[in-house]
């Protein structure tokens, strides 16, 4: 089961111990950071995330709240000794601007840093438990969400069972993936007696930072866990359009759109201090929603 | 009497609650920001220090524990609305960075921001009431010190004296210079009778990141307040060299050297959690010194 852990919640400036945004998704061994505010790696001890276990990063877009924690742990993981690779994925003009402040301080990562520049939608990476997928969405500079799709799960073998009908461990593979077993007396063993379906594959929406824009939904169809911003409440909508953000309703309203099964919602202005209105506006229009509050780890 | 606050005392990375480095010294309305680590807007706000009030930054070189906070604090500060100037003085290559990175978020600030290249020794800033120079010292990459002069009072004048001698206001100013005032029937009032002396002139000297380099004592003689690294206690002495970095004990000398009147010591390695060594062995050498602790302000 996936789970993700929000380390920053805040738009634009710190304020009122909230820090700007940064999440981590843990699927097994693998783990992704999704954007990374200022304090990110603070944030990472402090909620006991093994970093070393972060192979790859992802940032949507380069205003400062989304990413100008990134360097300094870049920097930090090859201080603490980190030799395996790690791939970033984000808008193309991050690189000079990560490369720029290496070669200022004579400093060469001790770990290969592989640079992937967010150009089309679609598949960006491929990995063992998770196919990540990025698409565009509508902000004041190049903006992208990122799409986390849990590969569907092989059966699970009944040993006990398997070894009763004598199947040869060679074959395992070919139950994982649903066949049946035929012993060589002819006898057919349905895949069924000897495995279990597996839980189904878990997709996790990230939108980043966006206008309101209905076409989303179709992008995050049927996701069970959706991240919407909130950066205004209902009553800001003008000034949340003008400034290429969402209000509570309008993430509620991509949420159902999206036929979600769960929203979270962040991204507040620091013009907010108490929180409380963003969860009531928001449930009026998508019911199962939560505060991306910091430290809370949803398990979907 | 000017102030200065420790925002973070660590080197490298954040550890132990330890923030990277960065100072604030107070001169009444002016204050001056030294190194900027990461986190340092939050630091600020935590320790309640007026950020409208830094108009001048130095950055002492360009190892992300001394500068990976100012790009933060920087574009927050056009966030929270400041229209008024500010002057960051740094290695050249800092310019490009943070133009890059506003480049990138299609940002302007809301302020001017006058960038101030460090390239040679001497005076880099003078305001009303300090004189700001900078001085270069051996580190891995280009590394300057700032020494901060306080200007040489004026003498206070006592107003009910003043009047008594019928001594006309106009006259006050060249009174504070510490002139006699002849009277229109040639009596002259000699300035000790209506002007007391202000207090010394206070220096402090930031010395950055640094080898042991005894020609830096030369440079901060007779220092009220010296700030001087000990990445290391004594016995891990060439890896300090190796790495461009002091000890206890070495800090000491330079403090003792100098005849500073009071030396604190910081820029803690994350090797070690517990700092009273750092201490025990500085004291050793140099009795008059403290920990730059978080959150301490040291009045000189």
């Amino acid at each position: 089961m996936p789970v993700l852990t929000i380390l920053g919640n805040n738009s634009a400036i710190p304020a009122f111990g909230r820090n700007p945004t940064a999440q981590v998704l843990q699927a097994g061994e693998e783990a992704y950071l999704i954007d990374c505010g200022e304090g990110t790696q603070s944030q990472l001890s402090k909620y006991k995330v093994k970093r070393n276990h972060i192979n790859r990063i992802f940032i949507s877009h380069l205003h400062g709240d989304h990413y100008f924690g990134l360097i300094g742990l870049l920097t930090s993981m090859s201080l603490l000794g980190r030799v395996h690779d790690m791939h970033l994925h984000a808008p193309a003009l991050l690189q000079p601007i990560i490369q720029l402040q290496l070669d200022a301080a004579d400093t060469r990562l001790g770990y290969q840093l592989y640079f992937h520049a967010l150009t089309t939608e679609g598949e960006i990476a491929n990995d063992k438990r998770m196919i990540i997928s990025s698409f565009k969405v509508q902000h004041r500079i190049d903006c992208w969400g990122f799409l986390f799709k849990e590969k569907r799960n092989p059966r699970s073998i009944d040993a006990l069972k398997a070894k009763a009908f004598e199947i040869p461990e060679a074959y395992y593979g070919e139950l994982q993936k649903g066949k049946d077993y035929t012993t060589k007396k002819g006898t057919t063993i349905p895949n069924k007696e000897v495995t279990k379906a597996a839980s189904n594959a878990k997709i996790y929406a990230y939108c980043a930072d966006t206008i309101f824009d209905p076409s989303i939904a179709e992008k995050i169809k049927n996701a069970d866990l959706v991240y919407h911003e909130t950066t205004y409440l209902k009553d800001l909508e003008e000034r949340a359009a003008s400034r290429f953000h969402c209000t509570t309703v309008q993430a509620g309203t991509i949420a159902k759109l999206a036929n979600a099964k769960k929203l979270i919602i962040g991204h507040f202005s620091s013009k907010y201090e108490a929180l409380d209105d963003f969860l009531l506006q928001t449930k009026a229009v998508f019911e199962n929603t939560e505060l991306a509050l910091e430290g809370v780890c949803f398990k979907y």
